[in-house]
C-alpha cells in the first residue's frame, strides 16, 4: 500500500515496516569572485540523503527504530551514518520512555523532518548551532504530548563510536516544549515553542603535544547549499591548543523560541537562537544568535500539515495528486529572512543575512520537486586573518533544486 | 515466493520490493614472474558484490530504486557505494524519465547486469572505458522501447558525493540504441547497437601548488582478476600537474558498436569501443580502443535470455533445475577473445590480448557456480619507465571461481 | 508476527525474511590511576552492534544470509562491517555445505550469538584469540546435528576485501564439535565441546622497506569494555620488521575445551583454549593460554536454552514478559571468573585476571538490559618498556550497562 513495506499481526501487538528517502540536488551559483583568496562555489550535483530505516513494535509496547544514511558513510571519524537507533517503551501512551541514539529534541525547524521542510535546507541558525555539530547523541528521553501541546527532554552524550574512544564523551540537558494558543482545526493553528540545552563540554588534552585529543566544538554555517559544503560563516574550534592564546570551551547553553502560524493556505515560522559560551578565555559577552522569519503560501489551497504529536510541521497531501488531466498536485511558494551572528568579543565567526524564495510542487504526498534562489545580502567577519574573512562583502546567489521522494 | 520480499496493493498501484546479490570469488594465479619488479599476482578469496536494493511502484506511475554496494563501503573518497538512486516519471509507457543516480547507458556488456554477464569479469574494454571511471553519475535520462528496439539518452555529471565538493563537477551526455534486424522468437536473434558519450572533463587546479585538485581521469583494467585489483594496463593521470610537460585532458569522446546474435542454445557477443582524447598535449591521433568477441554453447540446450526492454542479456531459467535424481540445472560453456589498445602518441597506457574460456553451472535461475580460465596473451607498454612497463612480456594464467546468489 | 518481517510461500519452498540487533552501551570507569603513563579508561556511551540481516530460502535447498554490522563501516583497512554473507545447499537435511563469509566454528562463546551471551562482553580468551582477530572469514564449511551432538568443519581464508589485495591470504582448517553425555529435555543439560584451527599465516614483506605489507597477526583483549576499547594485554605484531630482532610467526594452532551444564535455574559454563605459535624466533615454549568458568541463576525459574542444532545457548523466553501487573520478566544473576596468559619465552602479552557480576533483566524474548561489575584482579606484563607494561599492577574497576534488542 501507500505506506511501503509495512506488516502487522491481527492483533497489532507486533509491527514491522521498512522504508527509506531519497534527495538529489543540483546547484548552480551566480558568485562574486571579487574575493582575494578561492571564494568561489562549486557548481554540481549532489545526493544529499539517502537513508534507509527499519522500525515496529514488539509486544504492544516496544517500539524500536533504526536508520542509515548511506551517503555519511566513512564521513566522519567515528565513520558512521547511523541517525536513528532507539528502543521505546510506549506503555503508559502518550507518555514513552527512548533509549539509544536520536535527535536532540531542539528547536522547530531542526525536529521538523528534512522530508517536509519548506526550504531545501534547514534555516541558518539551525545549521550552525543544531545540525552542524551532529544532533544525533546517545542518550534517554521522556516525551508526553496532548492536542495542544508537547513535551520531550533528554539526557544525551555525544556519540563515541566503535573505536573512537580517546576521552570521556561530552553530554547534555536537552529539552523541547511547544503549546498551541490557538487550534480551531488543522487549518488555524498559532504554535509556540521552547527549546533549552545545557552542554558540559569534554576537553581531553594530550599533554606533552598540547594538542586536543577529541575533535573541538565548532558552529558553522553554509549559505544554505549543500552540493558545495564549504562553511563561509565558523566560529573554528572553540577549544584551541595549550599556549599563550590557550582557549577552553567548558559549558555550552542554548535557548530558542519558535513562533509559527497557520491560517488556511497561508503559514509563517519563525525562531530565534541564542547561544552563550563559558569557559577559560570566554565572558558573559560571549553569545552567538540569530533568527529567521519565512512565510508560505499554497497557490493549490492546501494548508501547511501540523503534526499535533510532534510539535512540528509534516507530511502535505495535495488536494488532487499531479495526474495529467486530473490533477497538478500542490504548489507552493515561500521567501525566508535568515540572520546569523557568530561575531562577539573573543569569537570572529561571521556575521551573515541571506534572503532566499522557493517554489515548491507536490506531485503527491512521497514525491516532491524544490527550486530556491538564494541570496547573500552581507556577510562581516571581522578577523583581519584573510582566509577566515575572505567572504567578507561578497554577495553570491545560489539555484538549488531538488527532487525528493520517500516510502 | 520466488521474487523474495515483494508487496503490491490490490489494484497494482502501489509495489515495494527488497532484493539483493551476493558474489564470492577465489582466485588463483600460475604467473610468470620473470619481471624485473614485482610482478606476483596475489592468490585469495574476496566479496566480490554484496548488494541490497529496495524499490517500488507510488501512485502508479512514480517508479523508485535504491542499491547499495556494501563492499564498496569507504572505498573512495567519495565513500559511497550507492549505485542506484533514482526515481522516475512512468505514466507515457514504455517511455520514461528518470532522475538521479543510474549506470551511464553504454555499451550492450556494461548494460548487461553483472548478474548475468556469461564471464565473471566484464570484458576489457568495460572495465577500462566504462566501469573503472565509476559508470553510476546523477543526472536525468529519457528512455523507451519498442518489441526490436530501445533507446535511452542521458545528460549526467559526477557524483560529487557529500563533503567533497573541491571542484565543479564534470558532465557528460550520453546514450545507447539498439535494434533487432532479426527477432524469430526468443532462440533466433541477431542485435545491433551502437553508443556513444561526450564527455567536459572538469579539471581544477591549486594554482599555488599546480596540482590538480579533483581526481583525474584515469582508463585503466586488470587481466579479468578482481581478487587481485591491480591494473596491468593503465593510462595513468590523464591531466597532470602544472608545469613543463603538462597535460590536460580537456573533453573525452567515447563510441561502440556492438553486435550480438542468439541461435538456439548458441550465441555469441562482440563489441568495439574507441575513445578519442583532446585537450592540452593531446592530439587528434590520441585514440584508445579495444575489441572482444565471445562464443557460448548450453549443453542442456538453453538460449541466452534477451530482454527486449533493455537491449541486453537477463536472467536465465534453466529446463530443468538442479536437484538431486530430477535435474542437473542449465551448464554453459564459452570462449572469449579480449583486445585493449592504450598505446597513442602522447598515452603510453598498454596494448594487452587475453584469452578466456568459461564454465557456468546455472543450478537454477537464482544461483550460479562460474569457472574461468584466462591467459593473458601479450602485454606491450612502451614506456621505459619500468615501473610502468614491469608486466611487458609477461602471460600469466588465472583460475577464478564464483558463487552466486540473488535474490 | 513476533518474527518481524517475514514471507513464505505457500509450500515452504521460498523464505526471505529481514531482522535487525542493537545494542547500546554505557560505561563508567573507577580507575586506579597511580600508572605511570595515561591508564585513564574512558566514560561514555557507544553503539555496540547495529546489524541488519537478510536471510531466506530459494527452491527449497538453497539457504542465504547477509549481515552488515553498521557501527564497522570504515573502520578497517578493509573497509568492511560484513559478518555473514553465505549461500548453503542443505538437501540432505541435517547436513548442509555452506560457501561465503561465515564465523569460524571455534568456541562454545564464540557461536553463542552475542544477542544471547550471558555477560555484556565475551570472555577475555574469546576476544584475544577468536574475536580481535577478525573471526569473519571467506571459505567452504560442511555441518551436521543430531539431538545429542553437532560437529562444522571448515576451510576458510583471511577476507580480502576490495582493492586490498596487498599479499596472498593467510589460511586455516578450523572444527568445532559437541556432545551432550546428559540431555534429560531442556533443563537438565551436560555439555562436552572440544575446537581446533590450524593456521597457514600469510607473511608478505616489501622486501626493500623490510615492512610487513599485510597486517601482522595480534592477539589482544580489552578487560571486558567496549566504549573504551583500549587492549590491556596484547601480544603486539607477532611478526616483525625485518632485521635482527626479526620474528616471523609462520603457523598458529588452536585447542579449545568447553563444559558446560544446565540444571533448572542453574547452569554453568566454562573454557580453556591454548594457542601455539610457531616461526622464525618461536619456541614449542610460546604457548598462550586461557581459561573461564561462570556460573549463572535465573531468580525467576527460567532455564538457558540450548539450541541442539548448533551446540550453543540460545533465545531466552521469560515465563512471564514484563507487562505491568502482569508479569516482571526474567531476572538473572551471574558471576565469572577471567584468565588469560599471554607471556612466553619470546612474548610479553601479559598475564590478566579479572571477575565480572552481572545482572541480566529479560523484559520479553526480544529486550534485554544487562548490567556488569568487573574488577581486574591481576596485570603482569613482563616487558621493561612502560608503554607496554604500564597497566602492570593496576586494578581498575568497570560498571557497564546494556540495552538490547533484536526483531
Amino acid at each position: 500500500g501507500e505506506n511501503g513495506l509495512e506488516i502487522e499481526s491481527r492483533n497489532g501487538n507486533f509491527k514491522a515496516e521498512i522504508g527509506g528517502r531519497l534527495q538529489v540536488d543540483a546547484q548552480a551559483n551566480f558568485n562574486d569572485e571579487s574575493g582575494p583568496l578561492n571564494t568561489h562555489l562549486y557548481n554540481g550535483t549532489s545526493i544529499r540523503r539517502a537513508r534507509i530505516h527499519v522500525g515496529g513494535t514488539l509486544y504492544k509496547d516496544f517500539n524500536y527504530k533504526f536508520e542509515y544514511d548511506f551517503t555519511r558513510a566513512g564521513n566522519r571519524p567515528t565513520a558512521t551514518g547511523i541517525t536513528d537507533a532507539w528502543l521505546q517503551y510506549a506503555h503508559f501512551k502518550p507518555f514513552s520512555i527512548t533509549m539509544g541514539q536520536f535527535k536532540e529534541p531542539f528547536s522547530l525547524a531542526s525536529v521538523t523532518s528534512n522530508r517536509f521542510i519548506t526550504f531545501i535546507e534547514r534555516p541558518l541558525l539551525n545549521n550552525a548551532f543544531v545540525e552542524f555539530p551532529n544532533p544525533y547523541k546517545l542518550g534517554i528521553s521522556a516525551e508526553s504530548y496532548g492536542t495542544r501541546w508537547t513535551v520531550r527532554t533528554a539526557f544525551q552524550t555525544e556519540n563515541s563510536g566503535r573505536n573512537t574512544s580517546i576521552s570521556d564523551t561530552s553530554y547534555e540537558a536537552v529539552g523541547r516544549t511547544t503549546f498551541l494558543p490557538i487550534y480551531n482545526g488543522p487549518t488555524q493553528i498559532l504554535h509556540l515553542g521552547a527549546s533549552g540545552a545545557y552542554t558540559w563540554v569534554n576537553n581531553t588534552f594530550d599533554s606533552a603535544a598540547g594538542e586536543l585529543k577529541n575533535s573541538p566544538l565548532i558552529f558553522a554555517s553554509q549559505p544554505y547549499t549543500n552540493v558545495d559544503r564549504t562553511p563561509w560563516v565558523t566560529t573554528g574550534p572553540l577549544t584551541t591548543k595549550l599556549g599563550p592564546d590557550h582557549k577552553r570551551l567548558d559549558r555550552v547553553g542554548r535557548f530558542g523560541a519558535e513562533l509559527a502560524g497557520v491560517y488556511g493556505p497561508f503559514s509563517f515560522q519563525s525562531e530565534y537562537t541564542r547561544v552563550n559560551l563559558s569557559g577559560i578565555g570566554y565572558s558573559g559577552d560571549d553569545v552567538l544568535d540569530g533568527y529567521y522569519a519565512f512565510i508560505s503560501y499554497f497557490l493549490t489551497g492546501e494548508s501547511r500539515v501540523y503534526e499535533n504529536k510532534r510539535g512540528a510541521f509534516g507530511r502535505l497531501k495535495p488536494k488532487r495528486n499531479f495526474d495529467l488531466g486530473n490533477g497538478w498536485g500542490a504548489w507552493e511558494v515561500a521567501v525566508r529572512w535568515d540572520q546569523l551572528d557568530m561575531n562577539t568579543d573573543n569569537v570572529n565567526g561571521g556575521n551573515i543575512q541571506t534572503a532566499t524564495i522557493a517554489l515548491n510542487w507536490y506531485v503527491n504526498p512521497h514525491v516532491r520537486f524544490m527550486a530556491n534562489y538564494g541570496y547573500v545580502v552581507d556577510i562581516n567577519t571581522r578577523a583581519a586573518n584573510p582566509a577566515i574573512a575572505k567572504f567578507n562583502g561578497l554577495n553570491p546567489s545560489i539555484l538549488e533544486f531538488r527532487a525528493q521522494i520517500d516510502w
